[in-house]
């Protein structure tokens, strides 16, 4: 398996393509889908073994941003190490006439890269803002601060968006002409991520409103 | 980093939990969190660097079945090796009162081991119906079965369930005493995966309807 760099604007990895009418190798494709998204699977080799973690993130234009403890040991690993970060959206369920073309409707963004734990403080802060703003927008401004011994419990993990492959799968069944028998269904199960009504914590005070902001999230 | 063996029953590798409370240890709930998916992203080694790929699976036992192309790169490179299987599910965005206290509920379930790939025809038909199911219940016995060179076509993965992290966050904002001012609203925003109406295939005959074990699916 070749580990040369791809660039993101040529034909994505073989590697990673089953089908090739899935590589989307488009730009505004990769922030689609990252932006979309709410966790990533951060993939990092840690003596040999992969480890792959689910955590929160954030983009600043080609740059992502992943943010964990500072106890974090992946983290640790990861400090100048080549990482994979994995952006999945499943969007349905295809069911085809036949076992072997049954699939999934979905969005994946894979990035692939040298992470470099961030050390400059106004750099983790705005990463910070990123990542808690990525989450819900206008929340940074709306809550506290970190203190400096909140900043020194977290880390910061950095990963350039310069190489990435990008697969769209969606529409219907792809059976081949012969299973196209009219008696058998076949179709989509559309799936979707939904937020329910806002709960709020007991503790809020009586007659404080869900903030206009966290209202707009849903 | 540690990467010696840790059995489900003891504790969770240090390396994984950024939070101590949330190590569930144990068998059901790493059954629940597994069979309550659709898609895991599978960690390997490839020349060193580590791939992220989003991939269908089924659970027979202890034993986890992947499957995917048998011209894809990283199924090959997973053979006899170290890989790392994780399923997450999101519940919900915890909207703290300080940037800090920000969380996410969610369920993962990361599974470390050597996969193998399935050379035998009988547990390989076997993996494949249980991938089926996962995805849809029932669906393996209504549809047409693989043929030989579909077979030939398919690379199964087994993955022992023998060492593995669940972990489940759930609940309200975890601030700390002095920043629970009733003022300041925070809570939960609860997130949830929904199936939508099922959609048929255009080419699907008119009045053959949803069959039941599809419509049960969501």
């Amino acid at each position: 398996m070749s580990t040369e760099t791809t660039p993101l604007s040529a034909t994505p990895r073989t590697t990673l393509r089953r089908h090739k009418e899935r590589g989307v190798a488009e730009r505004s494709s990769l922030y689609e889908v990252l932006d979309a998204g709410l966790i990533c699977h951060l993939g990092v080799v840690a003596d040999g073994v992969p480890l792959v973690l689910p955590t929160a993130y954030g983009r600043d234009g080609d740059t992502l941003y992943l943010h964990g403890s500072s106890a974090n040991g992946a983290f640790r690993a990861a400090d100048g190490q080549h990482v994979c970060v994995t952006v999945t959206h499943l969007d349905g369920i295809v069911c085809a006439r036949s076992a072997f073309s049954h699939s999934v409707n979905y969005r994946s963004a894979v990035v692939f890269g040298t992470a470099t734990v961030v050390r400059d403080e106004d750099e983790r802060r705005q990463a910070l803002r990123l990542i808690t703003d990525h989450l819900v927008p206008g929340q940074w401004a709306a809550v506290r601060q970190p203190t400096g011994k909140e900043m020194a419990a977290t880390a910061v993990l950095a990963l350039p968006l310069a190489e990435a492959s990008v697969k769209i799968r969606a529409g219907l069944p792809a059976d081949p002409p012969e299973d196209l028998d009219p008696s058998v269904w076949a179709g989509v199960l559309p799936m979707s991520v939904v937020f329910g009504e806002p709960q709020a914590d007991p503790r809020v005070g009586a007659g404080v409103p869900v903030p206009a902001h966290i209202r707009r999230r849903r």
